[in-house]
């Protein structure tokens, strides 16, 4: 049975309810971070912390614990689910109001809840395969860069993909690729490795960042702009990042090889050096 | 003490929770509504439900019980509540899955709760002293026609426009005025009404759409097209629509009054229109 953290609590996960006036449920009023576990430790913690703490400042949503108790919070969860691999759920929600208003009670307790899943992260059979991918027109809001709830646009996107047989989306505006539906894209190309910059138009990866870090360290170059599926579709490899992917190759996009359709040097290279890195400072 | 229902049981309204893995929670992978009550009976229910019908569809969500089923629990709950003015709200999501997974189990069932708010409608306040507008940029995504709980975007704005004194915020995209956050908006210049066709960049109103009925039996000329902020500054009058407000006057838009600064001849008749229709009709 697996247990949640609810409010302070430790409580079966089947037992972790939220009131149906929580704002998380009436309002997208919340926002989340996923953090993998490898060895039973957090990987890349203080880039999660950090974005967590952006994205209840971008909200004004107060955190009811610290930062240090937020991870302390994480841990004891792995410890108590003897969670080897996998990931770490977290979400803050503005908490439930005595009445459904779109203006927040600016005394309601917020709501934080972390739950974990066991998941082969590292051996996982898509290192082998790679992923396919479908693109699709970006229809979410403008302010990408909060890891809002607000994600219905991408459970869509998701849908969409797996009904053209495909494990992840990439959202498409102004003729551009944005990002994955739950991941950060890449293609690499003549000039090295091709990454959108962070705006609000994107949300800013911690693993995407990790990577970056990680590929300029080998000798790789790093080049931040926006680039086109034409572009992704004549690349030399595609991949993607995300903390519950980590580093995976994209081997087909709209149906059409990228590369000779088998996972490239360049993304399995870092994917492994990315591993290194989660090994060396998991804690 | 507030009665609720949660998925075929009448419960306490504090005591009607939802698991945290469900999708409305997770994902805001669901949709609403909410309909008025008037003399214990509920106003333009065939709308209402039509277009949660539409949302559901949209979303491939299959609603638990039948329409008439739906409108039957609504009125239970009336009844329970004793409720004789305010709101009925009601939501759907996809169900909880075992596990959080942006792609939805098929054999989950939904989720579909119900609850009422008493409130004073139509012997309101604002009806005589009109309400201020704040516009701002339409951060939203692109399916607005879908009546989705992903409301951050609206929450946001209405959390700015009661910063800057106001009651509702106008969105505006590409110059011109897509709607209110939780209301339909509407102008009056010299070639009669004035409101913004219905696409998937905002939602049809229902509350909007009777007016409109009303206004044209009555002899006014509707015109459907979208409008800018500036035209709006110079409109003889403007207002909005929703199942919680009817049709409110609005006097002030970024601080400068609308015509005289007071509710106008067409909002105060149609609203009083609105209401008779809704007294007539209510079942």
């Amino acid at each position: 049975m697996s247990i949640a953290y609810l409010n302070g609590t430790y409580l079966p996960l089947e037992q972790a309810q939220v009131s149906v006036l929580d704002r998380g449920f009436l309002f997208a009023d919340g926002i989340y971070e996923v953090a993998a576990v490898i060895d039973g430790g957090l990987v890349d913690s203080d880039a999660h912390l950090a974005r967590l703490q952006r994205s209840a400042d971008a909200l004004g949503i107060a955190l009811p614990i610290t930062l240090p108790e937020v991870e302390a919070a994480q841990k004891q969860l792995i410890a108590r689910n003897a969670l080897d691999e996998g990931l770490v759920y977290l979400q803050l929600t503005r908490g439930a109001d005595a009445t459904r208003d779109f203006l927040p009670s600016p005394t309601t307790p917020p709501t934080l809840v972390m739950f974990v899943t066991p998941k082969s992260i590292i051996d996982t059979p898509a290192m082998h395969s790679g992923i396919k991918v479908a693109t699709m027109d970006d229809l979410r809001w403008a302010r990408r860069d909060i890891k809002s709830v607000g994600l219905l646009a991408q459970v869509m996107a998701k849908r969409e993909a797996a009904a053209r047989g495909c494990q992840e989306a990439w959202m498409v505006e102004d003729g551009h690729v944005t990002e994955g539906a739950s991941s950060t894209a890449f293609i690499v190309t003549d000039e090295g490795i091709v990454t959108r910059p962070y705006s609000q138009q994107v949300l800013a990866g911690c693993t995407a960042l990790a990577l970056n870090a990680l590929a300029q360290e080998s000798g790789l170059t790093v080049i931040r702009r926006p680039f086109t599926v034409a572009e992704a579709l004549t690349a030399q490899e595609a991949f993607i990042a995300s903390a519950s992917t980590l580093c995976l190759s994209v081997v087909e996009i709209d149906g059409q090889p990228i590369g000779d359709g088998k996972p490239g040097p360049v993304a399995t290279r870092l994917r492994q050096r990315y591993i290194d890195f989660a090994r060396r400072t998991a804690r």
